[in-house]
């Protein structure tokens, strides 16, 4: 922020200052940024363009487009979004139906696009269309009988592993950060660390081809997590190709929270439970105009997923259900409990699996990473198949399971002992008798329950690509149902107890097991990830009405106080935590009482801090410091002496220039004095050339006193996103704060060893 | 933050400083808060309370207790809100059917209510039955005939005139606060101002009756804002009730954001927008924790309100919509029409209301607020009867015109000329030409608009309760409503048109002139307010369904941008302007390129800046200093000639701290030495007792250095909810920056008069 007219010196100089040497500004991996720096470039290069728009119309044309770009970003990520959600779903219904068998009249076919082109279409029909043959069928001709169902058996263990292990070995040799669900390190990102491919072409494109695989595999994993990943590297991708947000790289993470939005938008098809999502789960530097924005994106990329249409049912969302009956005060007390059993699962989940990871990380169990894929794909599939709800895809379990029993459902869940007498309309079935396949149903859903529970505690954290939204859900749909059956066979056995009494005469339709489902599923979710609005705002946008808010919200806020009462960690900070990864939580509250100068470096006892003086340091002395030391910069002060602060230079831009200076500057050597002033003294004339280096001083960095509370300085890098803060008592330079020492810091007063918190 | 075994000395003196004297902390009116400090206290008192909490079971339920008081008041604020609001209906519903007749049964019943007590129920009956009475009829027994109609015309404008009389005395007398939306003010107030009285009891109670009032008077306003003022002002009220709230002006603003919430909740009826009203428009200090709890709030209050049930119909939402046909890609032209059409009216409404309420502020007409009131109504009602449309109330009216025209509905609008052949279901009825009824319709609603665009700019801003979202979507909704029937009668006219051709055969049901009345509606409300996610979630609840979000999107940016094109203001940002509120939006970008030394306080040649000096001053200089400036806090320094800044000491604690002292310490004298160091050192024994006040100093006061670039303290400002800010350089302190300098640089560089934005 020096005024330009006060820059005098060798034209030379004024050149190579004027001109930005190449990489300044930018980060180097595994590195912070600085918000507000890049909010002041920002700021520039917004007014360098306003100001050159009044020269010429081609100029003034220019600037509409660059203030227009953002809205083009957003068009074209949730365009991209949509269309690859599309694809994946395509592709992942077609190959889950491979295990099955094989289309005669096409392959690329799934089982129901294949039997739409055959005659018969009812429902009823769709297991016996001709043109879908069984693996048993088409090999051995054979479609009853022990030895057709065991070369079905086998056909599936096999395509299940080939699906894996062409995932894990893609993941492997192309991509290794393809990996995982990605919202832990989008979280990450998004809070201002550089991860350099973490969101590159690569990642999306082997992403996109292993979640297929991987979701065929029939393992216990979910794409909704990965499609938040997946829409973050669209929305880099195209913020790459706008100077506006590919130099800047918080203006690039604005892209990347709408992103995030499109990415659970297209997952769930709730564009306004993506953009909550992405508010309260994702976003950490959440402008109120990125809200909008994220709006667009959301929908933008939900619409085009409709158009596409890969369900067939021109439904915009991932489970669409219609309940016909209220809920009544009295089924609280079972959602209640389903909250309860969400929170335990949550604790459940979380503690095995980081357990499980963290073995997976300092054993030798890390080094087969695709064997271990093998094995638990070997496993899932052996004991998934004969159970026919393991057997299924876990989104059509969660369907089945969320859905009403109508009149013409021919599910096993629906196997009631109807009152042959009675005539009702569809839509409004009275409480029945459980049949003999309603009863087979609860068992083997018990085992599918304790299965998913364990597998998915495994699965979670391989190296493929997995989310655990769709387990999760699962796991609590199951539950959900159960309960629900349990419930309404209550009723309708007891129906003159008193609780069933006033709400449940016989022949009324008071129960839906369905409703139980879906409200198991949000306090599972819950448990794991502790969303909140977003998750009551998601269920909300798959009922369409507000009727079942009020179930939904006293599940998941039963199941985030149970959940919160073990560990206040949701399973993405809980591997943020063991990753490693220098996030500072927005939520967390700091309460301590310490000061600032109980965190800031140099401590007791510890060398002084290393500072630059600002005009008596050689260039040799410099280069000795930055090589001896590893520090991103150095405090300028006045003297040694005073230790009055100036400015801070960066180690990154100090290296550049040094390099460049001695590269193209005439008289520039190792005992050339370095000045931050103004104007440097006249020197005698046999003196070397100093060498003025105002230019990247930051005149205004960030300091507080000693005796600032830790809370502030946390409130202050959390809402500034600094990354360093020096610390001064009456003008003289005392220390300095990094993001790195209020981490540490953090982790000791949650008695959590401060080494496990760094980056590895 | 000193420590305490360091504070040595008299006992006196100890007491002195261990018990807080009166009124530390509070603030005084029209002043700032200090989130941080805000945010650090609290952070104080739940240590404290956290480690009483292991003292006893008591004090561990008393933990428990605060804990769940935020729950507890936000449950406490929806039950009040959603009753309030569900009063304010019942009672509108009859006092706006009181201007009409009266119920012969009982007298408080509502013509709907009285008519559902008699045995004609149908709605076509609605009109004849017996109990209710009009005035005419009561009066001289005459229901048709010219001075039946003289007579009921007059009953209207007495009633009006008795009621807006009613509304601004009360206001005047008892609750000047309680005018106007209070949308502005409670920005400002959440934004960290103290309005005191503002969100008082006397203004809730003062507020909803009149808010009664006035709209059954029939002025074009509504009650939608208001209701957010409501439900602040019962925020306020509960949170008074909780220490933990009614001590600390930071935690009450998130009750307040909550509270805001659950006011936009039951005014339309859409918990979900609400929140993102709260979020988006009024909250300003918005942590991601108050978001959960702002959605209990507006949950509860919104299943309060139904449980009233004032509409009779079970539905939550005020305008409950059902359209049975999709819209169409050629349709987006006509909305995006609407959405230019709703941009012009947004800038229209704003200028003209502005100026005239600048008029109403600087001229003798403000003078006469009653006679104001009077003269207004007085014309609304003489010009509104005659026209059925502005004759009844504008939320019946946009009702009316948000509806599709059903086989059943027996409405003016709907008089379209049936195919005496055709028999469809109810549901799908085909275009029709217009009937007689129609046209009739069309010329009605012209006059209608241009009369509401009229009334509506002299309405908003008198000293009644008025809210503006009512009167905006009637605009929209009526120039919806015609350009939907034109589209209409276009398409089915000409359905040979290239156009029409490929969506529109005869006889297919195409073009829903309520639709077009919705998308209208939210294009004028986007127009004026230039909301945006909130408004297009507010009318997704509205439909919903996703289905028409397109439309309701294209218009609402369309209308955006076409209103910010003439100025970025919505009409909330516009009235805190004029009415001088020091508000610091959060949305406004800040780009020019001024430095923090631009800004300080003093400029050059200004006398240099009031500071104390750590040990030097005796108790009368400061007293001399106190009393010749108006400052709110000096800088503490370590001498005059070193200027290195120690901390920072508020003016209201000084002089609380002073008159304790001369009160109760002994041997405090005009020339006893203030020391604001740790220890002052061994004196004289014949000089007079010290003042040792460092307990009061801030040792953490917030400073930037002078070359800091202004968007960087603007950012600061805002996200930290700073009072002041110090500007140093190389340690010395240079100046001062506080909220109003910043605020008076934005209004410089914006080109407007500085001195017109302070508070008056």
């Amino acid at each position: 922020m020096v005024n330009a007219g006060v820059m005098s010196g060798s034209g030379n100089l004024m050149d190579f200052l004027d001109e930005p040497f190449p990489d300044v500004g930018t980060y180097e991996d595994f590195h912070t940024i600085d918000w507000l720096r890049e909010k002041s470039r920002d700021t520039d290069r917004h007014r360098k363009i306003t100001s050159k728009s009044k020269e010429s119309i081609w100029e003034f044309i220019k600037s509409l487009l660059d203030a227009w770009s953002g809205w083009v970003v957003m068009l074209l990520i949730g365009l991209l979004a949509g269309t690859l959600a599309g694809v994946i779903d395509l592709a992942v219904d077609w190959m889950t139906d491979l295990k099955e068998g094989v289309c005669l009249s096409a392959f690329w076919y799934s089982h129901e696009q294949c039997c739409w082109t055959s005659n018969e279409t009812t429902f009823e029909d769709r297991d016996k269309c001709p043109l879908w043959q069984k693996w048993s069928e088409l090999l051995v001709n054979q479609s009853e009988g022990a030895s057709a169902y065991i070369l079905n058996y086998l056909m599936y263990i096999l395509w299940a592993l080939l699906f894996a292990f062409l995932a894990v070995s893609l993941v492997r040799v192309f991509a290794p950060y393809a990996c995982g669900s990605g919202i832990p390190e989008i979280k990450t990102i998004l809070s201002g660390f550089i991860i350099r491919g973490y969101l590159g072409k690569w990642t999306l494109l082997i992403k996109t081809v292993t979640l297929v695989l991987v979701v065929s595999s029939g393992l216990s994993l979910g794409k909704e997590g990965p499609l938040v990943h997946v829409a973050c590297c669209c929305g880099n991708f195209f913020s790459s190709l706008f100077s506006k947000y590919s130099k800047n790289e918080g203006k690039r993470r604005e892209v990347l929270s709408a992103a995030a939005a499109a990415g659970v938008s297209v997952a769930f098809g709730a564009p306004i439970g993506g953009v909550l999502f992405s508010l309260e789960e994702v976003s950490y530097y959440f402008p109120l105009k990125t809200l909008w924005r994220s709006f667009f994106a959301a929908l933008v990329a939900a619409f085009t997923l409709r158009s596409i249409n890969p369900f067939g049912n021109s439904r915009l969302v991932l489970f669409y259900v219609e309940y016909h009956t209220p809920w009544y005060m009295a089924e609280l007390f079972p959602f209640i409990l389903l909250g309860v059993f969400g929170g335990l699962w949550g604790t459940l989940f979380i503690r095995c699996n980081i357990a499980w990871c963290r073995r997976r990380k300092t054993t030798r169990l890390g080094k087969y990473p695709v064997l271990e894929v093998i094995v638990v794909t070997a496993i899932t599939a052996i004991i998934a198949y004969p159970n026919p709800y393991t057997r299924q895809s876990t989104s059509e379990l969660i369907s089945e399971l969320f859905n009403d029993c109508g009149a013409l459902e021919s599910s096993q869940l629906c196997d009631y002992i109807n009152d042959p007498n009675m005539t009702r309309p569809v839509d409004d079935i009275p409480d029945r008798p459980a049949g003999v396949g309603v009863y087979t149903a609860m068992w083997q859903l018990a085992l599918a329950l304790i299965f998913k529970i364990v597998v998915t505690i495994f699965t979670f954290g391989m190296k493929i690509p997995s989310g655990l939204f769709i387990p999760s859900m699962a796991v609590g749909a199951i539950a959900g149902r159960m309960v629900g059956i349990g419930v309404e066979q209550l009723a309708y056995h007891h129906h003159d107890w008193i609780i069933f009494r006033n709400w449940c005469r016989p022949g009324a339709d008071c129960v839906t097991p369905g409703l139980y489902a879906m409200v198991g599923a949000a306090a599972c979710l819950g448990g794991v990830t502790r969303m909140t609005v977003s998750l009551v705002v998601i269920m909300f946008e798959l009922t369409g009405g507000l009727e079942y808010i009020v179930p939904l919200m006293a599940a998941a806020v039963t199941s985030k106080w149970v959940a919160d009462a073990f560990g206040k960690e949701g399973i993405y900070e809980a591997h943020i935590h063991l990753n490693g990864y220098p996030f500072l939580d927005v939520k967390d509250e700091f309460t301590h009482r310490t000061l600032a100068t109980d965190v800031m470096r140099p401590r007791r006892g510890e060398p002084p801090l290393s500072v630059l003086t600002q005009d008596s340091m050689t260039v040799e002395d410099v280069e000795t410091l930055i090589k001896e030391t590893d520090y991103n910069g150095f405090p300028v002060v006045v003297s040694r002496d005073s230790e009055r602060l100036i400015g801070f230079a960066q180690r990154r831009e100090l290296i550049l220039a040094i390099k460049n200076a001695r590269q193209r500057q005439e008289g520039i050597v190792s005992n050339s004095i370095m000045y931050f002033t103004e104007e440097p003294p006249e020197l005698p004339a046999n003196s070397p050339h100093p060498l003025k280096l105002r230019r990247i001083l930051n005149l205004s960095p960030f300091t507080v006193t000693d005796h600032t509370p830790m809370e502030t300085v946390v409130d202050i890098f959390r809402k500034l996103g600094l990354r360093q803060c020096l610390v001064t008592r009456s003008g003289r330079l005392l220390g300095i704060i990094t993001k790195k020492d209020v981490l540490r810091h953090m982790a000791q007063m949650a008695n959590q060893d401060p080494e496990s918190i760094m980056f590895n």
